[in-house]
């Protein structure tokens, strides 16, 4: 196996992933570890650091990380930069730990219509290594705990946008009582019938308040079997995330017929769902393009030998 | 102190409240206890009615309820009656318990314009308490956990729609990242600016998945205080019911101008900020709306003497 020239990691809220990246900025490996920075006690990230890299520690070679362990819970806080966001102001930004064990990549803020602030952490990267600088416009997607939608001229993140579905999904059937009739549906089961319905639903017109008062009520009616009301909840709330995604690109002078999208396997394929129902046409990105982002900025910052 | 000609009782999910009423339709006296059907182990209904009676328990008049005791949790399933529900049907749909100790109102369904199912138990007797039946259109407001905005003609309720505000409200807060920041706010504090400029973006259009995730943005960028974010998110909630109930009640012909609002004092409060802001007249109901319910559909019953 070649030599590795950078350590990439992503690094978040729950578990870090680490990335060996060739010198042509081939992946060469990863590895992974519960150690997100909600899960290092007492701030000890040298620590954290040393037992997610392994055997890979002695690696003479730069190492960079992007997520939550730029902000201030982090090990050092790597202040946001503002959209329009090009590839080498956040290389310019990046900030290195007191020790220079770790360059860390800041995240990036915006302003939505309304003046509200939007930040994110992590995604900025994934976005950066999912892009090419030769591209004019790309609109990507990118499902999760809090949602991302973004919109890349030029290899410039230029605006925005959150969703907090991921969440808002789990609390509202771990904690309401749309869980209280709700079974487990099948293990490794793949979305049916439930999720298709939720989605019909969420591709609509209406007000999440009320809808998803309607996993609980199809349930009591009989409309719904009890494995079902979980999927039925998930459909609902991303073709909602979906329908005002495009509101918003609209508004920023997309069309949203094409949106490439990043992302774990499960909800690439829930959103892929949603999305082609909605007559979007989806361009799945390969997955580890936080690693190829890394490596953008990476050589962006001179941290690695390459062009810039 | 006059003899009661009715025990009235409003029992719910978490607690009940017992009201005796005289025989011209006067309160005397109310009592409540926790003693909601989740709250009573073993289905021990009948003793726990004892309990919340109390020394009123020997008086010889008869005894109606509302609410989730006649749901398929409660002492008997009182089953729903659909809309268009006028009052006599209602009454003639009361069930007794197999002891006799209690007649229970049914509750009342509905479908909402996507053909979803819409159901209330409880606030159905708090709407007919709150209109007389020569009033021709009534919009009321009832905000609580899973609010209810309801239309009411002559006395029959001809559609109503539920939103889960206060549910959603509190899993946001208390169970997702948005309360990380938050810190509680004085106690007893009224609502200030935080719940005000909530509802300005509530009363605003846009996706709550999207918007519910400034009440972390705003604090981020420290323009919010901690103890703003869970009244920012409270009036963000209660701004998008007001907003989405009137797009409903147009749907169903009614401007929404003037709207009856019936809840706890501190609820009725902010819904009625939310809805002076919005240009709507609000009309207050006093409360004791449910044992007014209740008295009246005893009445039609035939359970105590009286104008049906």
């Amino acid at each position: 196996m070649p030599d590795a020239a950078l350590l990439a990691i992503d690094w978040g809220t729950t578990s870090a992933r680490a990335y060996r990246v060739a010198a042509n900025g081939d992946i060469l490996d990863s590895r992974s570890a519960p150690l997100g920075i909600s899960q290092v006690a007492q701030a000890r990230f040298a620590e954290a650091l040393a037992s997610l890299l392994g055997d890979w520690r002695d690696a003479p070679v730069p190492r960079i990380a992007c997520g939550m362990i730029g902000s201030r819970q982090g090990w050092i806080e790597a202040p946001y930069n503002d959209c329009p966001a090009p590839l080498a102001d956040l290389a310019a930004g990046v900030v290195h730990t007191p020790d220079r064990e770790l360059a860390i990549v800041p995240g990036v803020r915006a302003r939505d219509a309304n003046g509200m602030p939007v930040v994110m952490r992590g995604e900025e990267t994934q976005i950066l290594g999912g892009v090419d600088d030769r591209e004019e416009r790309v609109l990507l997607a990118l499902p999760g705990t809090h949602s991302k939608w973004a919109l890349v001229e030029s290899g410039r993140i230029v605006q925005f946008v959150t969703f907090m579905t991921g969440e808002v999904w789990h609390v509202l059937i771990t904690h309401t009582i749309l869980g209280r009739l709700a079974a487990a549906p099948p293990a490794g089961a793949a979305p049916g019938a439930g999720f298709e319905r939720g989605l019909t639903r969420g591709l609509g017109a209406g007000s999440i308040l009320h809808d998803a008062f309607s996993a609980r009520s199809l349930a009591l009616m009989n409309e719904l079997a009890p494995e079902e009301v979980s999927d039925w909840l998930s459909g609902l709330l991303i073709g909602r995330e979906v329908r005002s995604a495009r509101v918003w690109a609209h508004r920023h002078g997309y069309d949203g017929a094409r949106v490439r999208l990043i992302g774990d396997e499960a909800l690439v394929a829930r959103y892929t769902d949603a999305m082609t129902r909605d007559g979007i046409s989806v361009i799945p990105v390969a997955s580890n393009a936080a690693a190829r982002g890394l490596w953008r900025i990476a050589r962006s910052a001179g941290l690695v030998a390459g062009r810039h």
